[in-house]
């Protein structure tokens, strides 16, 4: 019966215990030889008799020995009068000597390197996060009467946003890989009224920034019989809280991430467009929110709100998608929102049209014929409810999370303009 | 505050109560107006005085009356004195009466149609049932201590399995879509030992069968410092466990599909390839079971061990990949072995190689350089424990748990040789 580090320190003194992980490190010194074992919960010592060989880092082992009380061990509790049995051959030694406690290396090293570097604690505590950000958003919202879907990731037709997709050869037709699941999860509000996916999505940017990935994970979220924007806001809201409770329970991990957890206030702060614009001090006619007017916002919602979020509603309808909802009384405005984390874009979200023929006169009016979208319109054409919603970035939330310079940094195999491996 | 259908029946007589969902069926008589008014819980009867306008089924409203109670409801509760608001505009006719208890439709028809069809009650529920299978599925992995992963759906080379892969064109470059996340979640046992993916696959096999679609979810699991792959089944039937205690808490869908559900023995039947050859009558030489064998074997589990799984194991070498465990001690057969549930297979799986060297052995065998595979080798001279896996589909596994004829009545939007939209 296996024994797994972390809990070493709760075995009985004289116990007979068995360990297995990876060599984290070994240290020969003259009089004694310690052995530092890694499993998927922690570290734990051995203690052997100096000149015991053991296998090289990262190694995989089986240790049989007795649990000893030490005060100076990890936990108070290490391994004596040990066996050490490989399980493999001897591994190779990694770029970079894994048992220090930081990783310090660079960014096209941790890349190349993946496989391996995801093994050092600081940088796999990282995933762990992302892990629990991702129980965190379907524990909330399967509270909260949501159905999970899966939607396809290839798709016939390049509507949504034209240029910047994927071809895809698809027996000898043409098709493209999913900018995202947008038109799909409208499509099944009008079945399941409330739905989640959490998913792949591609685009072909040529952006070659620390904030973008060619393929990254999306959050999305969509759900009927809302008010308007605000009901989303306040979905967003909840599923925030849930995935930083779900985070804070890996204490550990937390831990070794050096993460400062945000605070999600009852109310995330909102403030117009057209006011961020004037707060900042931008030009009343500026398109859109520049990095360092995002910047300037999160550091207002904290001075101001004690907030590391706040969300700008009412976007201008001609920088937004075409399925985007009009603000009531006045067009130039949308029902839409951005979510900003510590001054950077996380989230974006809003109300979409609902009436069928909304949505031909938006079509039309971007010079296209609404027959292109003609599965797209099903649903419009035999009812739908006003609705909304959102997505997340998954590798954008955690990058801000942990403060990572880079996306990169926390996307297991991460996918770009340059990178197709490992 | 908008009422649940569903909970309808929970209201205080003569209370008010706002409904909101879809025109599910009116029905106009001489001396009263039905109104069934359909949303994501179920279904609610409002009464309303003949002659009352109603917009067409399939359109959205708000219903504002009294809770009145009424044996002959549904639930025992309608909704009297009541004002019917459209929330949009009036809907179109659905290609086939949504209202009516049965989906009696061919296959194109419900294809070409999912926005729509998806929202006759029978058919919705077939996808709560998947939705319940993957909250098991994860949930019974999350208490195992596993780790949710993300994985590369773009590659940038077709290593695994040759032909049957889509290319991408990746800004000008060759690449091509993930057939399966096989060697990443292997590459991730290296890092937290138990992994576990839940993501859209891409098969390009010009099968034009009941069983295969060219985009479907996998539900992929890994682990490490395993015995052999029976310690890989004991998990699977852990996790099958988990999806059936899932579905069945959704007793209301489940009655709604008319499922009957397994049982999951405490242990799963297995019987060795060769044995199950000698029982089906087939030849000692086979080197595959035949679609009439699985059959055969799962007759014989339910007979024999009343059971509705029996997993068959030691599959020849031959016909598996390059990175299974051989047998110990008979290197025709192997370490792996394929799930049948109702007689078809569901789950391959089985204890992979965790020797660099047997890797090199096993990729040199097949006429291959190994440095075409040197990022995944990395985990492998870096230290690997013995380790195993398996994958479910889930639209097979939703297929046969409601007995549908074929994958694509139980896939939202499915992926074919044929078929790219809706």
């Amino acid at each position: 019966m296996r024994t797994l580090c972390h809990d070493l320190s709760a075995s009985t003194p004289g116990e007979e215990v068995v360990l297995e992980g990876w060599v984290h490190r070994r240290r020969p010194l003259s009089r004694v030889t310690f052995l530092v074992v890694r499993d998927r919960s922690g570290l734990a010592q051995v203690v052997l008799p100096a000149g015991t060989p053991v296998p090289p880092e990262e190694t995989t082992v089986r240790v049989t020995g007795t649990a000893t009380a030490n005060a100076q061990a990890p936990g108070g509790m290490e391994v004596t009068d040990a066996t050490v049995v490989a399980l493999t051959e001897e591994a190779a030694t990694p770029p970079v000597e894994l048992w220090r406690p930081g990783l310090d290396v660079a960014l096209p090293t941790l890349l190349d390197h993946a496989p391996v570097m995801w093994r050092h604690p600081a940088q796999s505590a990282r995933w762990e996060l992302a892990a629990a950000s991702l129980r965190g958003f379907r524990s909330t919202l399967d509270g909260l009467g949501f159905t999970e879907v899966a939607t396809p990731k290839v798709v016939g037709t390049a509507t949504e946003s034209g240029a910047n997709v994927f071809p895809v050869d698809w027996f000898g037709r043409a098709a493209y890989l999913a900018q995202s699941p947008q038109f799909y999860k409208q499509q099944l509000v009008g079945v399941f009224e409330r739905v989640y996916e959490v998913g792949p999505v591609f685009r072909a940017e040529p952006h070659d920034t620390v904030r973008h990935l060619a393929e990254y994970r999306s959050l999305d979220v969509e759900l009927g019989f809302v008010e308007d924007h605000r009901d989303v806001l306040a979905v967003l809201r909840s599923v925030l809280a849930g995935m930083v409770a779900a985070v804070s329970a890996e204490g550990a991990a937390v831990a070794r991430t050096g993460a400062r957890l945000p605070v999600v206030p009852e109310e995330i702060p909102v403030i117009h467009f057209a006011d961020a614009l004037a707060l900042v001090g931008a030009s009343a006619d500026e398109p859109d929110l520049a990095p360092e007017h995002e910047r300037a916002l999160g550091a207002w919602a904290l001075a101001e709100h004690g907030s590391d979020f706040v969300a700008v509603e009412g976007y201008p309808m001609a920088k937004r998608p075409f399925y985007t909802h009009p603000w009531p009384g006045d067009e130039r405005w949308s029902n839409s929102f951005d979510l900003l984390f510590r001054g950077l874009e996380l989230v974006t979200g809003g109300q979409r049209l609902h009436r069928a023929s909304d949505y031909e006169h938006a079509i039309r009016a971007r010079g296209e014929d609404p027959a292109a979208y003609d599965s797209y319109l099903q649903a419009f054409r035999h009812g739908m409810p006003p609705h909304g919603g959102f997505a997340i970035g998954l590798e954008r939330w955690v990058a801000r999370l942990v403060e990572a310079a880079n996306v990169r940094e926390v996307t297991l195999y991460p996918r770009d303009l340059n990178r197709l491996t490992p």
